[in-house]
């Protein structure tokens, strides 16, 4: 522990993103034909399936433009940026800047607007893109979108709600969550004096309402909208990679306005997190877990998922960097030795995403329907840099 | 094999129901203070949650009707059935046959109707109850449900549908399966002729639409509008045991209209889809498959459930009972093996439902939002009764 090379340990993650998950995508992904990216690939990255998911398509936009405004001008990240805005402006949405679910190849609209976190990601793909453009086109679209889901917090699901109003109605941590890193993402298009008080009322909502001192510290995913807590399947879930994640966001906000206290809260809330979600049988932190201990809806709540542990990584990482906490730096160890063991595939690049308990692939894809050019590099990327910083 | 002990066997899937899986539902799930029943049930029958989910509570009114009908008068059964159906007649829908998918405990609407098999279950419900009581009550409303039912078979989750329409339209094979089973469970109710071209029509859907030779004849969840087969994830995945359940549905159809091709056709393709479906590796029969192979969407697709295990012992065992089929026989020794050396808990009644895809329990739950009364029991008694026969 004491002697963890940094500088070595930065290398590898510069190294894995930069020769190896990057050109995975690059290679395999574009889609020069129809526009766009493939996102189901294979191992070997040959492509399985041609549907276009809105999370994902923007997911790659940003990737590519955050890499290009922060590592370097590589013309090949820019040029495949704009290939995948310029599918996402034409066909990723009604003509309203509402964004459909997902797209077939060639751009026809598959499923519906119904999800509000298609809105975010095209934000934050057109914002990170803007920024490296400089196209007033994008940042517009960026900030049209950012209203958009701000004018739907409270029913983002709208005509597509399954939930009859009245009887048990539960706000969900997802959407504050995302608007946490959505804010800093595009704070170059808001309005001065815009960000202090939403960061301020985000933190507010992750930290003093879905964290909850009485479950012991915990970060539930839904609660009642009096701030208590539900006693039934959605409101006992608890997600620790969803919450893990949730702390570096809190973490740049805090570090944005100085505000050390909630550093500290988000430290001590991310290594409760790790040791609550962590499998002490096989190792891994898990999916899906009931607060009151009771069986749970999710089928898959035992699995390990890649992006859990690479955004655990960063909250250690992160947590380490800001505060010197030594029980960061142990659990970064250990997370660190379990998902470079696991999820990276030595055959071809990229990582699996889907692990049984027992740490096995359930699945042999590097990309589908959910996973794509997101977690993994930007896990990579933000890891890297601390290191290289802490070297 | 040759020396399979129906007789004993047939005890031993009576005792089970008689005297273990009813007595549990019996005596764990009935809610005397606010009607209905409790589904969601701890492995020793503990209530863990209290919502009352409609396609678990209209299935439990069906099943203890059956067994009144069809085993014995018992008084408790009927009570208990009523019980369940004055609960849903008076909560489950909202004043126009339209059934929610979801109540609380109270009865207060949860989720809206978006759900076509809430309609189906109802109908099974108090069509099954209205033979018990003579009610013409329950009559009519099994029977307007019904209507209701083939009203939407175009479009079955109406304003909740996510899918934009003309991109890709699919249609689902859970539907047509269904009615197969539905239309005999209520045949007492519908109009003289109704019933025989209905029941071609369905035959001819499940048989000659969603089976398909050119796949090896194997059955598809959901196929294009023009009946070609679509590669999508919804147009390549495979669900063994919806596949072998509906055979049984469609050999009873068969049976009644004395239709020998269509028996043999369904048995055949029972054979078919249990070798499909069959985990070499470890037993069992998956939960999911991909026709060409590829990654599956559903993380649980190697699960093996009891649901699917049950159905798979009735159709084999209907399978040999009507045609003599040897191979019917031996995957039924197979199968029975399996399902009882790791579905059934030995510690408390009743059956788990989730297993691991090395058979292990995933969840400790005995009942939940999708296992209630049904198809343990079911199967249970369709086995009893087929055992008999052949003792």
């Amino acid at each position: 522990m004491n002697d963890m090379d940094f500088k070595k340990l930065a290398e590898q993650y510069r190294n894995e993103l930069l020769e190896g998950v990057i050109p995975f995508w690059l290679s395999n992904s574009i889609d020069t034909e129809c526009g766009g990216y493939f996102s189901c690939l294979e191992k070997d990255g040959s492509v399985f399936d041609t549907d276009k998911f809105i999370w994902l398509q923007g997911r790659q936009v940003w990737m590519l433009s955050m890499l290009y405004n922060r590592v370097e001008k590589r013309r090949e990240w820019l040029d495949a940026a704009v290939h995948g805005a310029e599918f996402l402006k034409k066909y990723g949405h009604d003509g309203r800047l509402n964004w459909y679910f997902s797209l077939d190849r060639n751009g026809a609209p598959l499923v519906e607007p119904y999800n509000v976190f298609s809105y975010t990601f095209a934000t934050m793909a057109f914002g990170q893109l803007s920024l490296a453009t400089g196209n007033a086109e994008y940042a517009d679209i960026a900030r049209r979108t950012f209203d958009i889901v701000i004018s739907k917090r409270e029913n983002p699901k709208g005509k597509w709600n399954k939930l009859h109003p009245g009887t048990r109605d539960l706000k969900n941590f997802a959407l504050p969550m995302i608007l946490c890193n959505l804010a800093l993402e595009i704070e170059h298009l808001l309005p001065d004096g815009y960000l202090e008080p939403f960061a301020e009322e985000c933190i507010h909502e992750i930290m003093d309402v879905f964290r909850r001192p009485e479950a012991g510290g915990i970060i539930v995913e839904n609660i009642n909208l009096d701030n208590s807590l539900s006693d039934s399947f959605e409101g006992r879930v608890v997600n620790p990679g969803h919450a893990i994640e949730a702390m570096w966001f809190v973490m740049d906000l805090a570090e944005r306005f100085g505000r050390r206290d909630v550093i500290d809260k988000a430290v001590e809330t991310t290594l409760r997190m790790v040791e609550y979600g962590w499998d002490r049988e096989h190792g891994g932190i898990f999916y899906f877990m009931d607060r009151l201990g009771h069986p749970l809806q999710q089928l898959e709540w035992d699995q390990k998922l890649w992006w859990v542990h690479v955004e655990t990584l960063i909250s250690l990482l992160n947590g380490y960097r800001l505060t010197g906490s030594k029980e960061c730096l142990e659990w970064f160890e250990r997370i660190h030795d379990y998902t470079w063991s696991h999820f990276k595939d030595n055959e071809y690049p990229e990582w699996f995403g889907y692990l049984t308990r027992e740490g096995k692939p359930l699945l042999t894809l590097k990309g589908g329907k959910w996973k794509g050019c997101f977690h993994v590099p930007r896990g990579l990327y933000r890891c890297w840099k601390i290191l290289d910083e802490l070297s």
